[in-house]
């Protein structure tokens, strides 16, 4: 979950001006993208017809270092479900993580695109899936027609509480899906913050690892509204065009989504603008050491925090999440100010 | 159709700059809507909870004289297809035109969205539907389980070929519904120049005619990537919210799709763009009488034209869609350069 | 269309007992298939796990000289909407007669199994298929994902009126759909009158001349509850398998259709069944010359009846359909008797 | 669950007769089911126009004391699906146990039916749901539109356990529905178990505690391919007719399944046969007591037995199935001989 439609707590009357920490898709777009729609505004051709767009799989390729197909894309979600659709067929399954985006904050949208396809739930600290928890969960199904049998494994990175899969991790849960012939999906609403936080290569943390598909998350990192599928089996690319356009997600003026996203992939901003959400995050959680709920290792921050407590820091104009009774959830965005950062540290510590 | 995806067959090696009538999907973003998007780039709350998105529906309501239900969208598929799915279960029917965008330009988007609805497809020149071939298709169906029955019509106005229904027009079609217990859906994809054209009131050609919901396009007229659907029975919204999140299509930064939209409300740009387009469009007629395929009511003009007068046209640096054998069409944009209309415009005359 | 649900214009008040020919539908069982399904009544394994469900691959792969998978179902509706379903994905197409049973009588049967994909209706006299208008339509679609693509033909044989597809009118369809990368299905409601007519090898009719999977009706022919699919191509059926129960097709107590079916195969009564209606047809064929809508080639005989006639023959007892204005369907069933054959001729031929 | 598909675990060199208990779907079909197929031999109207299945509401409406409207359908799997899509729409989710047999052993039909909705699942011993459980979920949902919002439970009685919801235990949780919106759907496929363990009015167990639609088993009951819906808000049943057709599941010769209903509603068949299956089952309860996993209120029962034990119960000809380690299913069927319950009996008692 990443607080999807959560009640947003604000204290509407706040005399100081407020610092948002509530979620990351609550941040602006950064400049380069702000620059890049701007030089996309003249005619061209329509839907994805235009250079930006056909440049996509050849800026993806670069970045991965092998061949793939990519697709701008409006959202997360429809990135995800699209995804899932390209590999499930309406009969079959997923197995996700119980807390997983798609299973807990997309209003059902797998099944959606899927035609009914189910998600089976596994579990796992941190929303984060061991090969063993699959396993298990692959094992106690019965192999006959009267039950879904999964044809893919769908996994978030950063999870859905801000923990990283390593290549190491994917790897075991890639060789797992080879093995017993799944398709592997991963969700990189906030693949950036991974990057950041490992230094690996985006191949290493995808394709090498068994991953066929990633959703490339763009928004939460400083884009507008533009997300990117990344397929790195290209031929599931090709009904899944079919199917964007069927959505109502093949915009007529495509080549402002391919815009944003080439901006953010020119000099590596999706790097430089992770890089300075997660260190937000890192900030503070050094601040806030034992009240973590899980270790900080992308851009989100989930505290114990008791009803005083939080109040307490709203009253000193901090916004964001109550997660469940005691915990908290703060997100750094890729433009969080340092006075703010610097100012929920203290106030985290003076507790 | 509007020609989704034709092939482009502009002159790769054109010597002189290309003039672009081939879609007014190629145009580009009027500058309000520009100016928009940049002033809403500051942290706001997530999807559609921002003060934007929320003055939605008071916007629309006023414009339209009544209280509606307005949702911002990606595309105008998505538009139509979410609003036929507010009005028609599976098991049920559309009533179209043969040559409606939604059947012949969406991919199946209706189909996907409805969960399997057929459209059921009447004829009428210029794409343009009668009350009395709605009432033959109507009466042509067995009233009984084994065939799907009608719960919608879909009209598109103006329609596919650049003709303009008429609030006399819509209320009889709108008669003609009520009378047999049928929602009304107008796509609106070129809504803006049938008003502008018309120079009725926005009420008069929807819900005081019998619409029930409006696919109100601003991509076409100079927005980046907002649509609106209207509802003006506004409870047909609330399963729609859902399933607009559902389809991946509740944007996480929906401020940047209710700023272009209110920007082009705002001292009706929305009807000034569509202005200049249907001038120019006129203009060209105007020069190319006797060819006409259809009366020029919009920014569309169907024209016969034999295989060498294209190729002439295209020599000089026009570019437009072969239509069928025989017919081009051309679409003038909100931002058609005066001089590529008159060039048209002379070249036309002069062939 | 079979004239599902039209209403059944019987007297009420008829002074003689009815004689039936509205429908083949509502005829008898044959008594091989009562005493096979006493002989069934013991306890077995349930679903499709008996002997006999087990057995019909190997008595279908003999029928038809060729390895198929074989799949009792409960009607044919249900055999079509599944056969396509493994043809066709959801955003995909399937080009039928536009009086096509799955079209006109099926309640959009297809568009639910195949989760929304589109039937592309084609004309023909007497709802027969000819390439020409097969490759018409196909050649009319724009090649991109603006417009559904079609997987998958579909054709009936004896057709809805009665008309008989030889061997080789299929096979210059299924070389057409082997050209153009489409499954080839046929609905075979009337499957039977078709072979009983051609006096061929079930083999000639279908997969020899490229068809991929079949709709074998039993139930019109004498049968009570089961249909077969036969895939002549048999990796389609292991994703059947899993949709049939997913519809709630996978009966319980499956050994009582198998056993149907299988009654029904054995010392072909399939055939001697279906030889008995024709020849009824026949008889009233040649009583009916200048009154024939369509030659009669299998069970059905469309008469153009004034609405006097009609009231004529229905004065005597005879019931039937109201077809359109001025045209009459009388259907033979199985076990029509030889007197009611011999009145209705000579009651046709007394008009 | 009821075992769907489980591998059937006799010795097929047993050299004694086999012994069944492996499932009530593998019984056979009870003498009055028979005799009324007989009966109904004969040329009616067709689909469920004849006098038999026209009778079912009145049938139906006369043993629940209020008015109801009645179809049959061919499994308990789409009486269940269908069910469920009258109740929920494509966006919305059901609340059920997470070993209901819509969750884990119709491969998805409710997904499927209901064009995408959710199962969310409770807890509960011996697959029972208590308010409680339901309430805790429902409470744990956030209610916004990035969640699927419940709109309907389902529960089974008797549950895949073998245990029974008193009418009072049904009623409370048709108060918590009525108080939450929620529809109520009941899963009764058993429901004669229950009914004749009760001793109550059907009435009590159903509507009048507040139970919307029912899916009425008979197949594992006696009956051969006929289960019955029954919706006690009648207005349900007219989109579910649609929706039943374009299912498949209107059978063309529908008055044989209409003919199996009405003969085990006759003269109380349907509890004759039910109390013979529960009194067997009761029986072997007797002589398991300390192994009983649950208590046995209906015709199963599930015991611990080692491995050795069970290959002992084996070794003498029982046929049942191994549940998960360490446990047996075994199911008593409504034509039990009572030399097999007796020697099953004797054999428990003496491992």
């Amino acid at each position: 979950m990443t607080g999807g439609g959560r009640v947003d707590l604000r204290a509407p009357w706040a005399p100081i001006p407020p610092m948002r920490f509530f979620s990351d898709n609550a941040a602006g777009v950064c400049p380069e993208v702000m620059a890049a729609l701007a030089a996309a505004n003249h005619p061209d051709t329509a839907y994805d017809g235009d250079a930006l767009s056909q440049s996509l799989d050849a800026a993806f390729s670069a970045l991965f270092g092998t061949e793939v197909a990519a697709l701008w894309i409006s959202s997360g979600t429809a990135a995800n479900a699209l995804s899932l659709a390209a590999m499930v067929q309406p009969h079959q399954a997923v197995i996700c993580h119980a807390e997983a985006h798609i299973q807990a904050d997309e209003c059902g949208a797998p099944e959606f695109y899927t035609g009914g396809a189910k998600l089976l739930l596994a579990q796992g600290a941190g929303a984060k899936l061991k090969p063993d928890a699959i396993e298990a969960l692959a094992a106690s199904l019965r192999q006959n027609v009267h039950q879904v049998q999964p044809a893919a494994i769908s996994i978030t990175n950063a999870t859905e509480y801000g923990l990283v899969y390593t290549p190491d991790e994917v790897a075991a849960i890639g060789d797992l899906a080879k093995r017993r012939g799944l398709a592997l999906h991963m969700d990189g609403a906030r693949f950036a913050n991974a990057v950041a936080t490992l230094g690996c290569a985006p191949a290493d943390l995808t394709w090498r690892a068994g991953v066929d598909a990633l959703s490339f998350g763009f928004v939460k990192n400083g884009g507008m509204t533009a997300e990117a599928i990344i397929f790195f089996r290209p031929d599931l690319a090709a009904a899944t065009r079919y199917r964007r356009k069927r959505a109502g997600h093949l915009l007529s003026k495509g080549r402002f989504a391919a815009a944003q996203i080439l901006a953010m992939l020119d000099g590596d901003v999706w790097l430089r603008n992770a890089r300075a959400a997660n260190a937000a995050a890192a900030h503070i959680a050094n601040a806030a050491h034992d009240r973590l709920l899980h270790p900080v290792e992308a851009n989100e921050v989930f505290l114990r925090l008791t009803g005083a407590e939080a109040a307490a820091l709203r009253a000193q104009g901090f916004e964001f999440y109550d997660w469940v009774p005691g915990v908290a959830r703060l997100v750094c965005s890729w433009d969080q100010p340092a006075a703010e950062v610097e100012a929920l540290a203290a106030a985290i510590g003076a507790l």
